[in-house]
Protein backbone atom coordinates (compact mmCIF):
# COMPACT_ATOMS: atom_id res chain seq x y z
CA UNK A 1 0.00 0.00 0.00
CA UNK A 2 2.85 2.40 0.40
CA UNK A 3 2.46 3.64 -3.07
CA UNK A 4 -1.11 4.57 -2.06
CA UNK A 5 -1.20 5.77 1.49
CA UNK A 6 1.19 5.81 4.33
CA UNK A 7 1.88 2.14 5.36
CA UNK A 8 2.33 2.62 9.20
CA UNK A 9 -1.67 4.07 9.21
CA UNK A 10 -3.22 0.63 7.34
CA UNK A 11 -0.90 -1.27 9.19
CA UNK A 12 -1.09 -0.45 12.50
CA UNK A 13 -3.00 -2.59 15.09
CA UNK A 14 -5.28 0.03 15.87
CA UNK A 15 -6.73 0.82 12.41
CA UNK A 16 -6.86 -3.00 11.46
CA UNK A 17 -9.08 -3.20 14.26
CA UNK A 18 -11.01 -0.34 13.59
CA UNK A 19 -11.35 -1.12 10.14
CA UNK A 20 -12.39 -4.83 10.73
CA UNK A 21 -14.93 -4.26 12.88
CA UNK A 22 -16.09 -0.98 10.46
CA UNK A 23 -16.70 -3.68 7.91
CA UNK A 24 -18.17 -6.30 10.50
CA UNK A 25 -20.59 -3.06 11.36
CA UNK A 26 -21.46 -2.44 7.44
CA UNK A 27 -22.62 -6.27 6.47
CA UNK A 28 -24.23 -6.16 9.85
CA UNK A 29 -26.60 -3.32 8.49
CA UNK A 30 -26.38 -4.12 4.65
CA UNK A 31 -28.50 -7.32 5.96
CA UNK A 32 -31.56 -5.62 7.69
CA UNK A 33 -32.40 -4.52 3.90
CA UNK A 34 -32.28 -8.21 2.70
CA UNK A 35 -34.84 -8.86 5.84
CA UNK A 36 -36.81 -5.74 5.79
CA UNK A 37 -37.67 -7.58 2.43
CA UNK A 38 -38.25 -11.08 3.43
CA UNK A 39 -40.39 -10.07 6.09
CA UNK A 40 -42.60 -7.79 3.57
CA UNK A 41 -42.94 -10.85 1.26
CA UNK A 42 -43.59 -12.91 4.62
CA UNK A 43 -46.45 -10.96 5.72
CA UNK A 44 -47.50 -9.76 1.92
CA UNK A 45 -46.94 -6.09 3.08
CA UNK A 46 -45.70 -3.93 0.28
CA UNK A 47 -44.47 0.11 0.87
CA UNK A 48 -45.48 0.56 -3.45
CA UNK A 49 -48.10 -0.48 -5.80
CA UNK A 50 -45.54 -1.62 -8.33
CA UNK A 51 -44.15 -4.33 -5.37
CA UNK A 52 -46.83 -6.23 -5.07
CA UNK A 53 -48.28 -6.17 -8.50
CA UNK A 54 -47.07 -9.70 -9.43
CA UNK A 55 -49.39 -10.72 -6.66
CA UNK A 56 -51.74 -8.46 -7.16
CA UNK A 57 -51.47 -6.65 -3.19
CA UNK A 58 -52.13 -3.06 -2.40
CA UNK A 59 -49.59 -1.66 -0.11
CA UNK A 60 -50.30 -2.03 3.44
CA UNK A 61 -48.43 -0.92 6.55
CA UNK A 62 -47.58 -4.27 9.12
CA UNK A 63 -46.59 -3.77 12.50
CA UNK A 64 -43.85 -7.14 11.61
CA UNK A 65 -42.52 -5.00 8.57
CA UNK A 66 -42.64 -1.66 10.69
CA UNK A 67 -40.56 -3.71 13.50
CA UNK A 68 -37.77 -3.94 11.48
CA UNK A 69 -37.83 -0.79 9.52
CA UNK A 70 -37.23 1.05 12.88
CA UNK A 71 -34.72 -1.47 13.92
CA UNK A 72 -32.89 -0.37 10.97
CA UNK A 73 -33.53 3.08 11.03
CA UNK A 74 -31.99 2.49 14.73
CA UNK A 75 -29.02 1.11 12.72
CA UNK A 76 -28.98 4.26 10.41
CA UNK A 77 -29.12 6.88 13.16
CA UNK A 78 -26.42 5.20 14.80
CA UNK A 79 -23.80 3.12 13.37
CA UNK A 80 -22.71 6.05 10.51
CA UNK A 81 -22.33 8.30 13.54
CA UNK A 82 -20.12 5.67 15.46
CA UNK A 83 -17.95 4.75 12.62
CA UNK A 84 -16.88 8.54 12.22
CA UNK A 85 -16.69 9.27 15.56
CA UNK A 86 -14.76 5.86 16.19
CA UNK A 87 -12.23 6.91 13.51
CA UNK A 88 -11.51 10.54 15.28
CA UNK A 89 -11.45 8.96 18.29
CA UNK A 90 -8.17 6.85 16.96
CA UNK A 91 -6.43 10.12 16.31
CA UNK A 92 -6.16 10.92 19.93
CA UNK A 93 -3.71 8.60 20.96
CA UNK A 94 -5.91 5.69 22.95
CA UNK A 95 -4.96 2.44 24.27
CA UNK A 96 -5.27 -0.57 21.07
CA UNK A 97 -6.55 -2.59 24.05
CA UNK A 98 -8.83 -0.04 25.35
CA UNK A 99 -10.23 0.95 21.91
CA UNK A 100 -10.59 -2.77 20.22
CA UNK A 101 -12.45 -3.61 23.41
CA UNK A 102 -14.85 -0.50 22.98
CA UNK A 103 -15.08 -1.58 18.92
CA UNK A 104 -15.88 -5.21 20.26
CA UNK A 105 -18.76 -3.98 22.74
CA UNK A 106 -20.03 -1.30 20.44
CA UNK A 107 -20.46 -4.26 17.50
CA UNK A 108 -22.38 -6.75 19.97
CA UNK A 109 -24.73 -4.35 21.44
CA UNK A 110 -25.53 -3.70 17.85
CA UNK A 111 -25.80 -7.19 17.23
CA UNK A 112 -27.90 -7.28 19.88
CA UNK A 113 -30.14 -4.30 19.92
CA UNK A 114 -31.09 -5.89 16.41
CA UNK A 115 -31.89 -9.03 17.75
CA UNK A 116 -33.97 -8.39 20.75
CA UNK A 117 -35.79 -5.13 18.79
CA UNK A 118 -36.95 -7.35 15.23
CA UNK A 119 -35.58 -10.98 15.73
CA UNK A 120 -36.81 -12.17 18.67
CA UNK A 121 -38.50 -9.37 21.22
CA UNK A 122 -37.34 -9.33 24.08
CA UNK A 123 -38.85 -7.21 26.97
CA UNK A 124 -37.70 -3.95 28.11
CA UNK A 125 -34.85 -2.85 29.64
CA UNK A 126 -33.65 -5.47 26.93
CA UNK A 127 -32.96 -3.52 23.80
CA UNK A 128 -32.65 0.32 26.30
CA UNK A 129 -29.40 -1.89 27.36
CA UNK A 130 -28.72 -2.44 23.68
CA UNK A 131 -28.90 1.05 22.80
CA UNK A 132 -27.67 2.31 25.63
CA UNK A 133 -24.23 0.54 25.29
CA UNK A 134 -23.40 1.88 22.29
CA UNK A 135 -25.19 5.47 22.73
CA UNK A 136 -22.65 5.56 25.69
CA UNK A 137 -19.28 4.47 23.93
CA UNK A 138 -20.25 7.12 21.09
CA UNK A 139 -20.82 9.93 23.62
CA UNK A 140 -17.46 8.90 25.71
CA UNK A 141 -15.25 8.70 22.27
CA UNK A 142 -16.77 12.11 20.94
CA UNK A 143 -16.38 13.70 23.86
CA UNK A 144 -12.80 12.67 24.11
CA UNK A 145 -12.46 13.97 20.48
CA UNK A 146 -13.84 17.28 21.30
CA UNK A 147 -11.36 17.24 24.86
CA UNK A 148 -8.28 16.53 22.45
CA UNK A 149 -9.24 18.81 19.39
CA UNK A 150 -9.94 21.52 21.49
CA UNK A 151 -6.87 21.82 24.00
CA UNK B 1 -1.58 19.52 0.03
CA UNK B 2 2.18 17.70 1.35
CA UNK B 3 1.76 19.77 4.72
CA UNK B 4 -1.39 18.53 5.65
CA UNK B 5 -1.17 15.09 4.53
CA UNK B 6 0.84 12.64 2.55
CA UNK B 7 0.25 13.80 -1.02
CA UNK B 8 0.75 10.03 -2.51
CA UNK B 9 -2.56 9.78 -0.65
CA UNK B 10 -4.61 12.57 -2.25
CA UNK B 11 -2.83 12.43 -5.62
CA UNK B 12 -3.29 8.50 -6.10
CA UNK B 13 -5.20 7.91 -8.58
CA UNK B 14 -7.22 5.14 -6.64
CA UNK B 15 -8.27 7.71 -3.75
CA UNK B 16 -8.72 10.34 -6.56
CA UNK B 17 -11.77 8.02 -8.33
CA UNK B 18 -12.89 7.81 -5.11
CA UNK B 19 -13.26 11.32 -3.88
CA UNK B 20 -14.46 12.09 -7.36
CA UNK B 21 -17.20 9.32 -7.10
CA UNK B 22 -18.36 10.16 -3.82
CA UNK B 23 -18.66 13.62 -4.05
CA UNK B 24 -20.47 13.11 -7.13
CA UNK B 25 -23.17 10.67 -4.80
CA UNK B 26 -23.08 13.24 -2.58
CA UNK B 27 -24.61 15.78 -4.72
CA UNK B 28 -26.88 13.32 -6.24
CA UNK B 29 -28.04 12.65 -2.36
CA UNK B 30 -28.44 16.05 -1.49
CA UNK B 31 -30.39 17.31 -4.38
CA UNK B 32 -33.65 14.49 -2.82
CA UNK B 33 -33.93 16.99 -0.29
CA UNK B 34 -35.17 19.69 -2.74
CA UNK B 35 -37.23 17.41 -4.75
CA UNK B 36 -38.61 16.23 -1.61
CA UNK B 37 -39.91 20.26 -0.87
CA UNK B 38 -40.60 20.64 -4.51
CA UNK B 39 -43.07 17.75 -4.51
CA UNK B 40 -44.63 18.62 -1.20
CA UNK B 41 -45.76 22.14 -2.71
CA UNK B 42 -46.25 20.88 -5.61
CA UNK B 43 -48.61 18.80 -4.33
CA UNK B 44 -49.58 21.14 -1.40
CA UNK B 45 -48.66 18.34 1.35
CA UNK B 46 -46.57 19.38 4.05
CA UNK B 47 -45.54 17.83 7.17
CA UNK B 48 -45.70 20.73 9.61
CA UNK B 49 -48.17 23.21 10.25
CA UNK B 50 -45.88 26.09 10.16
CA UNK B 51 -44.76 24.75 6.20
CA UNK B 52 -48.57 25.42 4.71
CA UNK B 53 -49.36 28.13 6.93
CA UNK B 54 -48.81 31.14 4.05
CA UNK B 55 -50.98 29.00 1.99
CA UNK B 56 -53.40 28.14 5.05
CA UNK B 57 -52.86 24.32 4.44
CA UNK B 58 -53.01 21.52 6.84
CA UNK B 59 -50.14 19.09 7.18
CA UNK B 60 -51.20 16.10 4.95
CA UNK B 61 -49.60 12.98 4.03
CA UNK B 62 -49.27 12.47 -0.02
CA UNK B 63 -48.03 9.31 -1.92
CA UNK B 64 -45.91 11.48 -4.00
CA UNK B 65 -44.46 13.05 -1.73
CA UNK B 66 -43.85 9.63 0.35
CA UNK B 67 -42.22 8.23 -2.70
CA UNK B 68 -39.77 10.81 -2.50
CA UNK B 69 -39.14 10.38 0.96
CA UNK B 70 -38.88 6.12 0.74
CA UNK B 71 -36.31 7.17 -2.07
CA UNK B 72 -34.33 9.39 -0.26
CA UNK B 73 -34.40 7.25 2.83
CA UNK B 74 -33.19 4.69 0.47
CA UNK B 75 -29.98 6.77 -0.14
CA UNK B 76 -29.39 7.37 3.10
CA UNK B 77 -29.64 3.81 4.16
CA UNK B 78 -26.96 2.68 1.45
CA UNK B 79 -24.91 5.73 0.11
CA UNK B 80 -23.00 6.26 3.59
CA UNK B 81 -22.61 2.93 4.50
CA UNK B 82 -21.28 2.38 0.82
CA UNK B 83 -18.78 5.54 1.60
CA UNK B 84 -17.64 4.18 4.47
CA UNK B 85 -16.97 0.48 2.97
CA UNK B 86 -15.43 1.39 -0.50
CA UNK B 87 -12.74 3.75 1.59
CA UNK B 88 -11.67 0.76 3.57
CA UNK B 89 -11.60 -1.09 0.75
CA UNK B 90 -9.87 1.26 -0.83
CA UNK B 91 -6.87 0.15 1.84
CA UNK B 92 -7.23 -3.53 0.81
CA UNK B 93 -4.61 -2.73 -2.25
CA UNK B 94 -7.16 -3.62 -5.30
CA UNK B 95 -6.59 -2.68 -8.68
CA UNK B 96 -7.44 0.98 -9.48
CA UNK B 97 -9.18 0.00 -12.71
CA UNK B 98 -11.90 -2.40 -10.70
CA UNK B 99 -12.48 -0.47 -8.20
CA UNK B 100 -13.23 2.58 -10.63
CA UNK B 101 -15.19 0.48 -12.31
CA UNK B 102 -17.35 -0.70 -9.08
CA UNK B 103 -17.18 3.23 -8.27
CA UNK B 104 -18.90 3.64 -11.66
CA UNK B 105 -21.33 0.94 -11.92
CA UNK B 106 -22.59 1.93 -7.73
CA UNK B 107 -22.78 5.39 -8.63
CA UNK B 108 -25.13 4.79 -11.76
CA UNK B 109 -27.10 2.43 -9.78
CA UNK B 110 -28.13 4.71 -7.66
CA UNK B 111 -28.73 7.52 -10.17
CA UNK B 112 -31.26 4.66 -11.91
CA UNK B 113 -32.61 3.59 -8.55
CA UNK B 114 -33.86 7.24 -7.92
CA UNK B 115 -35.27 7.85 -11.14
CA UNK B 116 -37.36 4.43 -11.25
CA UNK B 117 -38.37 4.93 -7.84
CA UNK B 118 -39.24 8.83 -7.83
CA UNK B 119 -38.84 10.80 -11.23
CA UNK B 120 -40.76 7.97 -13.58
CA UNK B 121 -42.30 4.97 -12.18
CA UNK B 122 -41.19 1.69 -13.98
CA UNK B 123 -42.36 -1.99 -12.80
CA UNK B 124 -40.31 -4.01 -11.09
CA UNK B 125 -37.79 -5.52 -11.04
CA UNK B 126 -36.45 -2.38 -12.21
CA UNK B 127 -36.32 -0.78 -8.61
CA UNK B 128 -34.81 -4.13 -6.99
CA UNK B 129 -31.96 -4.49 -9.82
CA UNK B 130 -30.86 -1.07 -9.03
CA UNK B 131 -31.17 -1.16 -5.80
CA UNK B 132 -29.13 -4.79 -5.54
CA UNK B 133 -26.39 -3.78 -8.04
CA UNK B 134 -25.43 -1.29 -5.18
CA UNK B 135 -25.91 -3.45 -2.30
CA UNK B 136 -23.74 -6.43 -4.08
CA UNK B 137 -20.59 -3.88 -4.50
CA UNK B 138 -21.32 -2.62 -0.74
CA UNK B 139 -21.13 -6.42 0.40
CA UNK B 140 -18.74 -7.36 -2.25
CA UNK B 141 -16.00 -4.63 -0.48
CA UNK B 142 -17.07 -5.17 3.62
CA UNK B 143 -16.65 -8.95 2.72
CA UNK B 144 -13.23 -7.93 0.72
CA UNK B 145 -12.54 -5.85 3.89
CA UNK B 146 -13.36 -8.25 6.46
CA UNK B 147 -11.21 -11.17 4.94
CA UNK B 148 -7.83 -8.61 4.58
CA UNK B 149 -8.05 -7.01 7.73
CA UNK B 150 -9.14 -10.14 9.84
CA UNK B 151 -6.39 -12.06 8.89
CA UNK C 1 0.51 9.54 16.46
CA UNK C 2 3.49 9.16 14.27
CA UNK C 3 3.34 5.64 15.01
CA UNK C 4 0.27 5.34 13.09
CA UNK C 5 -0.99 8.24 11.07
CA UNK C 6 1.21 10.72 9.77
CA UNK C 7 1.77 13.31 12.59
CA UNK C 8 1.04 16.18 9.38
CA UNK C 9 -2.65 15.23 8.96
CA UNK C 10 -3.72 14.88 12.27
CA UNK C 11 -2.05 17.95 13.83
CA UNK C 12 -2.48 19.83 10.94
CA UNK C 13 -4.50 23.59 11.94
CA UNK C 14 -7.61 22.38 9.23
CA UNK C 15 -7.56 18.61 10.44
CA UNK C 16 -7.94 19.81 13.88
CA UNK C 17 -10.82 21.89 13.33
CA UNK C 18 -12.58 19.46 11.05
CA UNK C 19 -12.19 16.90 13.63
CA UNK C 20 -13.40 18.97 16.40
CA UNK C 21 -16.27 20.53 14.50
CA UNK C 22 -17.53 16.85 13.94
CA UNK C 23 -17.10 15.58 16.77
CA UNK C 24 -19.67 18.12 18.42
CA UNK C 25 -21.92 17.69 15.42
CA UNK C 26 -21.92 14.03 16.61
CA UNK C 27 -22.82 14.92 20.31
CA UNK C 28 -25.60 17.14 18.72
CA UNK C 29 -27.03 14.66 16.47
CA UNK C 30 -25.84 11.93 19.39
CA UNK C 31 -29.06 14.12 21.93
CA UNK C 32 -31.43 13.83 19.46
CA UNK C 33 -32.63 9.76 20.69
CA UNK C 34 -32.11 10.89 24.49
CA UNK C 35 -34.63 13.78 23.17
CA UNK C 36 -36.91 11.33 21.25
CA UNK C 37 -36.83 9.10 24.24
CA UNK C 38 -37.66 12.22 26.76
CA UNK C 39 -40.56 13.68 24.72
CA UNK C 40 -42.54 9.90 24.58
CA UNK C 41 -42.64 9.62 28.24
CA UNK C 42 -43.58 13.32 28.19
CA UNK C 43 -46.38 12.60 26.08
CA UNK C 44 -46.87 8.76 26.88
CA UNK C 45 -46.70 7.78 22.87
CA UNK C 46 -44.66 4.58 22.47
CA UNK C 47 -43.56 3.27 19.23
CA UNK C 48 -43.80 -0.44 20.49
CA UNK C 49 -45.94 -2.40 22.79
CA UNK C 50 -43.29 -3.45 25.03
CA UNK C 51 -41.96 0.08 25.64
CA UNK C 52 -45.15 1.37 27.27
CA UNK C 53 -45.94 -1.77 28.89
CA UNK C 54 -44.61 -1.22 32.35
CA UNK C 55 -47.27 1.91 31.86
CA UNK C 56 -50.15 -0.22 30.28
CA UNK C 57 -49.77 1.95 27.38
CA UNK C 58 -50.66 1.24 23.68
CA UNK C 59 -48.52 2.54 20.98
CA UNK C 60 -49.76 5.59 19.74
CA UNK C 61 -48.20 8.43 17.43
CA UNK C 62 -47.80 11.94 18.66
CA UNK C 63 -47.54 14.86 16.77
CA UNK C 64 -44.75 16.33 19.32
CA UNK C 65 -42.89 13.01 19.32
CA UNK C 66 -43.15 13.05 15.34
CA UNK C 67 -41.63 16.70 15.01
CA UNK C 68 -38.55 15.26 17.21
CA UNK C 69 -38.11 12.59 14.80
CA UNK C 70 -38.13 14.26 11.50
CA UNK C 71 -35.60 16.83 13.29
CA UNK C 72 -33.51 14.08 14.09
CA UNK C 73 -33.93 12.57 10.57
CA UNK C 74 -33.05 15.69 9.17
CA UNK C 75 -30.01 15.38 10.85
CA UNK C 76 -29.54 12.13 9.79
CA UNK C 77 -29.72 13.25 6.21
CA UNK C 78 -27.55 16.25 6.27
CA UNK C 79 -25.04 15.22 9.10
CA UNK C 80 -22.97 12.12 8.17
CA UNK C 81 -22.92 13.69 4.10
CA UNK C 82 -21.27 17.34 5.35
CA UNK C 83 -19.24 15.12 7.45
CA UNK C 84 -17.60 13.50 4.61
CA UNK C 85 -17.94 16.04 1.78
CA UNK C 86 -16.23 18.34 4.44
CA UNK C 87 -13.34 15.73 4.74
CA UNK C 88 -12.75 15.43 0.60
CA UNK C 89 -13.12 19.19 1.03
CA UNK C 90 -10.39 19.33 3.17
CA UNK C 91 -7.79 17.25 0.84
CA UNK C 92 -8.88 20.01 -1.98
CA UNK C 93 -6.32 22.43 -0.34
CA UNK C 94 -9.22 25.07 0.74
CA UNK C 95 -7.69 28.05 3.29
CA UNK C 96 -7.57 26.98 6.97
CA UNK C 97 -9.46 30.28 7.93
CA UNK C 98 -12.49 29.97 5.12
CA UNK C 99 -12.77 25.57 5.89
CA UNK C 100 -13.30 27.00 9.66
CA UNK C 101 -15.59 29.27 9.23
CA UNK C 102 -17.70 26.82 6.89
CA UNK C 103 -17.31 24.63 9.06
CA UNK C 104 -18.51 26.68 12.26
CA UNK C 105 -21.17 28.25 10.17
CA UNK C 106 -22.65 24.77 9.37
CA UNK C 107 -22.31 23.80 12.92
CA UNK C 108 -24.35 26.80 14.42
CA UNK C 109 -27.06 26.38 11.50
CA UNK C 110 -27.76 22.66 12.52
CA UNK C 111 -28.35 23.38 15.89
CA UNK C 112 -30.20 26.50 15.55
CA UNK C 113 -32.10 23.81 12.93
CA UNK C 114 -33.27 21.64 15.41
CA UNK C 115 -33.85 24.63 18.00
CA UNK C 116 -36.81 25.97 15.69
CA UNK C 117 -37.86 22.34 14.55
CA UNK C 118 -38.52 20.74 17.82
CA UNK C 119 -37.80 23.05 20.78
CA UNK C 120 -39.22 26.00 20.05
CA UNK C 121 -41.13 26.13 17.15
CA UNK C 122 -40.71 29.63 15.16
CA UNK C 123 -42.56 30.02 12.30
CA UNK C 124 -41.16 30.00 8.33
CA UNK C 125 -39.21 30.45 6.91
CA UNK C 126 -36.48 30.05 10.15
CA UNK C 127 -35.76 26.05 9.68
CA UNK C 128 -35.32 26.79 6.43
CA UNK C 129 -33.06 28.76 6.30
CA UNK C 130 -31.07 27.03 8.80
CA UNK C 131 -31.31 24.27 6.80
CA UNK C 132 -30.74 25.52 3.24
CA UNK C 133 -27.50 27.06 4.73
CA UNK C 134 -26.24 23.74 5.42
CA UNK C 135 -27.64 22.51 2.61
CA UNK C 136 -25.79 25.34 0.72
CA UNK C 137 -22.26 24.55 2.56
CA UNK C 138 -22.57 20.88 2.08
CA UNK C 139 -23.11 21.59 -2.30
CA UNK C 140 -20.58 24.27 -2.57
CA UNK C 141 -18.07 21.82 -0.65
CA UNK C 142 -19.22 19.06 -3.02
CA UNK C 143 -18.91 21.15 -6.19
CA UNK C 144 -15.71 22.23 -5.46
CA UNK C 145 -14.44 18.47 -4.55
CA UNK C 146 -15.85 17.39 -8.22
CA UNK C 147 -13.76 19.95 -9.55
CA UNK C 148 -10.62 19.22 -7.98
CA UNK C 149 -10.48 15.69 -8.67
CA UNK C 150 -12.07 15.91 -11.63
CA UNK C 151 -9.36 17.85 -13.14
Amino acid sequence: MAQTIDAAFVESPLFRAYFLYVSILAVKMLVMSPLTGFTRFKFKAFANPEDGASLKLKPRVDDHVERVRRAHLNDVENIPLFIIVAFIFCLTNPSVAWATLLFRIFTAARFIHTFVYAIFVIPQPARAFAWGTGFFITGYMAFQSIMYFLL
